[in-house]
């Protein structure tokens, strides 16, 4: 992904290579990150730390599939909406999945110190900087959203904030992240909980779910799509980001540390509540692809330009890193 | 300021008594964020996770001088603009501020144990609660401000989520701190930095000033200000803010720890850069003088409706905690 080289405003159009679309977008976002917190450093008379700087470089460039930015994308390539628009938007919503990593790295949290194979930004860096620089990559995700360049119209850009909030917030990712700390053990008598299946699945809709649903959405709020498109994306990023966390946890009993570049087992080492753990490895198997087949029935109502948001759907379940 | 009531959409229109519309103030966002973030668990099917909300809510509640809202209230309304709008942009601004003052707290930023006499986030609660506290926090100013019910036009919604942005993220409040954590040498040789002169006031600019003059520069939105106004009361915000922060510096000095509910001589035994240790404290107190002055002269433009702006800027000076 990290050889994918930025290409301007040329989209990819009529291209139904998945792979071939992630790369571009994930080349793209790479670029207008590096060029938004770049030109951060022109911004005049107030200096800017460095050292901070540099932190929310570490957290947010170099790597990562850039998912929910590719989702945000392509749905809003169905309404032909500007890439350079998009792209703005889905470099937001980047922004707000970077300084969630970077703070749930974090030694009060889940205490990682690699990422992608590098060390996480408060090993690189250390805890009061990793601190900041999540705080100020979530800042700068709404600075991002709420900026003319991204939509001309300020309903729209004001939509588009306060559905990044919601999701990023109490009843959403920060939620879902409280829930799983407290699943741990963290609070009262120190052992893991057994959380029901129906538990498990509301936590990893708000933690996980939720970002990705509003990856689509957000898609959708720049294209002007109608109610009812509006309903279907959501449906669709909904089952995808359900599909994407049972992945997630299959892939943590089954792929080896240097496929992800980070490390495995770490939910069961945890007692972790996940569906593998609930329903049994096969089962759970069985529920990612029943969810990306959900995802995929939810765009039935769109024709073959919604293919690649299809593939992407399967792609959620199948990934093997 | 606790016992002060909420009294509804009555602001004490014509009231130039300071004390009594501050307090009017507080008790009025005292209750708008107990309503909001009661709200909040109203949300439907999504559950909201109970521990963080309640360290929101011990974060958010229960005191402080509200002094941000204070000034985007009474700016707001030198053009008329509704108290319930007003309110809401002010609770906004005050959520940043409680955001901050949470992560600032944490052991890994000033590692403060109480805070208005109560046991800081962290302490309350745990590192991770605290930590997921302030991000929830910041998260939900941006929702209160882009949601509708702040203000009709969707442009003045924006507007005033990239204000609040640039102010709090790497140029503004956030990158102030970290320009103060690394002037007390947490980062290389161990020892604390001798900063200029010019180096702290602009620290201070960034870690204090930021905020408060966003929170003048937010009621100058909210209300339609021309540009000439707002020049002006962005300068009012900038020379109140700095002499709100060498009043901060000079109480550090002078104050006991019972009449600010914290530690005092903190600074000092830090060795942090303050313009008390860079001009000696006489000199400090006349330098915080000729600020709140300047403050003052900013609003010439104004007539008597900015009588309680003006009693703002010598309070910010006087202040005894």
């Amino acid at each position: 992904m990290s050889s994918a080289q930025p290409s301007g405003n040329d989209a990819g159009h009529g291209d139904g290579d998945l792979a071939s679309r992630l790369a571009q977008t994930a080349g793209e976002i790479e670029a207008l990150l590096d060029a938004l917190l770049g030109d951060a450093a022109q911004d005049g008379e107030i200096a800017r730390p460095a050292r901070l700087l540099a932190a929310m470089r570490h957290g947010s460039l170099g790597g990562g599939k850039r998912l929910r930015p590719f989702l945000t994308v392509e749905t809003a390539r169905l309404f032909g909406v500007a890439p350079a628009q998009a792209l703005r938007a889905g470099a937001a919503v980047e922004l707000v999945h970077c300084y969630s990593l970077v703070h749930d790295d974090l030694p009060a949290m889940d205490d990682d110190d690699t990422r992608r194979g590098r060390p996480t930004v408060h090993k690189a860096y250390d805890e009061g900087t990793a601190i900041l620089a999540g705080d100020t990559l979530l800042t700068f995700a709404f600075e991002v959203l709420a900026d003319p360049a991204t939509h001309s119209s300020g309903d729209v850009r004001a939509a588009l904030v306060l559905l990044l909030a919601r999701a990023s917030g109490l009843g959403g990712m920060a939620g879902g992240q409280m829930l799983d700390l407290a699943a741990e053990g963290r609070f009262g008598a120190g052992a893991a909980e057994k959380l029901s299946e129906v538990e498990i699945r509301r936590l990893q809709a708000m933690k996980t779910g939720a970002l990705l649903a509003a990856s689509v959405e957000i898609g959708a709020v720049l294209g002007g799509a109608s109610a009812g498109q509006r309903t279907a994306l959501a449906a669709y990023g909904r089952a995808l980001g359900a599909a994407f966390q049972v992945a997630d946890d299959i892939l943590d009993v089954e792929a080896s540390p240097e496929q992800l570049g980070k490390a495995t087992a770490k939910d069961q080492d945890k007692g972790k509540a996940t569906l593998v753990s609930a329903l049994g490895l096969d089962a759970a198997k069985r529920e990612r692809d029943r969810l990306s087949a959900e995802a995929v029935a939810a765009l039935a109502g769109f024709g073959a330009e919604a293919d690649v948001l299809r593939a992407a759907a399967r792609f959620a379940a199948e990934r093997t890193n």
